[in-house]
């Protein structure tokens, strides 16, 4: 939607940090939206350099003159009126941040990991300096959550998130979801597709949704959650029996951030439990329904109800797309003199331990089918003051001697409490093994 | 999540239009959450009445003072710092908020029919009077679109809008689907569970979507759009005849309303299609699987792909979610003496007559089964330039005189050649009768 921008119009000066897969899609659409982002803006955007290792570097897919780019992103971002931070990692992203504030710049970043271990040093420092620090690439790409988040659900009370917000986990259990292969397979797939990294620890040990799911319960609950406080099981144990047993109770198996307000018996909120670990969730929840390498980001909200969020969590395009509407913003908020709604940590609740947090359990066991069985298994659930829901009880053998295999799903108890009756059922000499436990989430 | 508030902390005075069900809702929540709301916005809210029409009537749910009811809802607007505008319909909102913002008042409203038929007159007052004039909650009720719409995706090019945005249309389709009744049956079952209301002509006829489509493509194309401009189709005319074609074509019958940015052939917007109208989609789609009456909005952007925001479209809760989150946010942008974005209608693009809009039909023809009914049917096609996606065939009789049917689907063509086709193949001597043709969208 090209228009004709006067010269005289006012220009921010933009600085980009980063110029890999989302950093060159940025400096495009800095390039090549030039007109359009300055209607919206009301000024001119114009990027006064790129910040990379090797500026010597060819780089022919980004159309911007190749002077612009720089091996001293440290005096680059004491010129800047809006620095946009694509680097990732802690060092030497959250120094530049922190100059780029005090020298006045607001900040767009889509650092995660950095937001996730150290946040609240980086709000505080906005907030001194007066400027915006937005991050809505963060958190599940493209997906507008950030935003909805700190701004459209701010009147009302967040009960609950339960997130997809890491694409390549996702891609490997719904792979192993529709082939019935094993992980360790369907990750050498998802590498050979591009789906993967090299090294896949990040992703499918959950430090990445560990990190988001951090930045989602601080605006969440209005309280500060670091991704050290978040309890995290990656999938990297998921089986493909743990996803045929889920198949059996028409249900898959995801890898959720859950971040839940936790309230004392007269309502009054206490705390709040955000981790991350595969869990089973029914088919008919609309988060099933998210394949591939999708995100989404599922709210219970007291007034609004449920809500979902859908779309790409990664790739260059998508991530500059949540990029640019954060620079459009800042750039907007430069002129106007002001700046944007900021965090806020009021409530300030505890981040209890993982054994605090309610949860449902799936267990299957192998036991012998004799009488006495399921009451010897039952009394173990009930000294725990674990409440079941269902037991499936199917017979493997037909001899004397023949096998059952028991599957409990629990009703909701403290999962320190489920985790101790898993323990027990192990020691039970009614039961020849735990096959298999998981958590079930989205009842 | 209860915090201490300093008596001497500042206070915005609130003033609320209407107290039917969602103005009944805002007045609860502003009173049972108004500590967390002074803690969000950094000042008290404090709602100085609430204008109704009968005062004296007794509002035991509602936990205010009585004395705040008044009927002079002009004198309220003049001395509020924020006017909550939930009264609906043209007049008298229309000129309330008008008063409200030239005495200072930013407003808060969802009246998508106001909003859809006279906008930029209310955005142009806001602009003048340097005011925010917020409502979110005006499209798809809890659903956070507008604030995405306006901010989020301000970066990015939005190609095209599907929305699932009346949640009574969509219960009635979803019934149809799901029972195979009649519309007039399922109509009355809607009524019955209170989903329609006794006269349900505003939504099945398509007015509500016309409104949120005209808000929603002014939104996403920067351009002015009028309800009086959204080409308009509602549901009345489907039969259980057009759910079953759609079934046995894997697709559902949706009301739609449908945003698209029309390009020339070098790729430049030349004009913005916007309409409503029942159309099939795809069981594979994300909005084939919104059912009862949840709404969606489907968003296909240049840089972020397909997003999708899933929730509750109406409701006095939900939509109460929505507005306190922009009372919040204006409460705020007055704290800090400024305001939050505005709309921009920059981009200025004509809005095309339907018969320009690209769509794609299925059509049901009654035909007789003899060589040479296929080649008839297919020159009329291609007389209309429109190319055939797909046909099927199916044998209704089996004796001499055997009639079959055929089904077709287009390929995406202008909606006035594919209208044309339907007329020409009417006339045609080998086709009986065209039994039915309903757009096909989402491909």
């Amino acid at each position: 939607m090209a228009v004709p921008v006067r010269p005289a119009e006012p220009a921010l000066k933009v600085a980009l940090l980063g110029c890999g897969v989302v950093g060159s899609a940025v400096a495009t659409m800095l390039v090549t939206n030039a007109d359009d982002l300055a209607a919206r803006v009301g000024a001119r955007l114009d990027l006064i350099g790129i910040a990379v290792r090797r500026p010597e570097r060819a780089r022919p897919d980004v159309p911007v003159d190749p002077s612009l780019f720089t091996a001293d992103a440290d005096t680059l971002v004491r010129s800047a009126d809006v620095v946009i931070e694509v680097i990732g990692g802690i060092d030497p992203a959250r120094g530049l941040i922190l100059t780029a504030m005090k020298h006045g710049a607001s900040v767009v970043t889509a650092n995660k990991a950095l937001l996730g271990e150290d946040g609240p040093t980086l709000y505080a420092a906005a907030a001194d300096a007066g400027v915006d620090l937005y991050y809505e690439a963060a958190v599940a790409g493209a997906i507008p959550i950030v935003r909805p988040m700190r701004e459209s659900l701010v009147g009302d009370d967040v009960q609950r998130v339960l997130g997809i917000v890491n694409g390549t986990t996702n891609f490997v259990l719904d792979k192993m979801d529709s082939s019935g292969a094993g992980f360790a397979e369907t990750v050498e797939q998802a590498q050979a597709l591009g789906y993967a990294e090299a090294d896949p620890t990040a992703d499918v040990e959950g430090f990445d949704a560990a990190a988001k799911a951090a930045i989602l319960a601080s605006l969440a609950f209005h309280t500060r959650v670091s991704s050290a406080q978040v309890h995290r099981e990656g999938i990297t144990e998921v089986t493909a029996a743990d996803v045929q047993a889920a198949r059996e109770m028409d249900a898959v198996v995801k890898l959720l951030a859950i971040c839940e307000l936790l309230r004392d018996e007269s309502g009054v909120p206490s705390g709040v439990s955000v981790r991350v670990h595969p869990a089973m969730i029914k088919r008919s929840h609309p988060l099933a329904s998210v394949h591939d390498a999708y995100n989404a980001v599922f709210v219970e909200a007291r007034a609004a109800g449920e809500l979902m969020f859908y779309g790409r969590g990664a790739g260059g395009d998508p991530t500059s797309s949540a990029v640019l509407g954060d620079v459009v913003a800042v750039a907007r908020h430069r002129l106007a003199g002001g700046h944007g709604p900021v965090e806020s940590a009021y409530a300030d609740l505890p981040v209890v331990a993982m054994g605090e947090a309610m949860t449902r359990y799936h267990i299957s066991l192998a036991v012998a089918d004799r009488p006495g069985v399921l009451a010897s298994v039952a009394s173990v659930f009930a000294d725990h003051g674990v409440s079941i829901e269902t037991v499936r009880q199917r017979v493997l053998g037909d001899g004397e001697s023949s096998r059952a295999e028991l599957v409990v799903v629990t009703h909701r108890a403290p999962d320190a409490s489920l985790s101790a009756t898993v323990a027990a059922l192990t020691g039970l000499d009614t039961v020849d093994k735990v096959v298999s436990w998981m958590r079930v989430e989205g009842a």
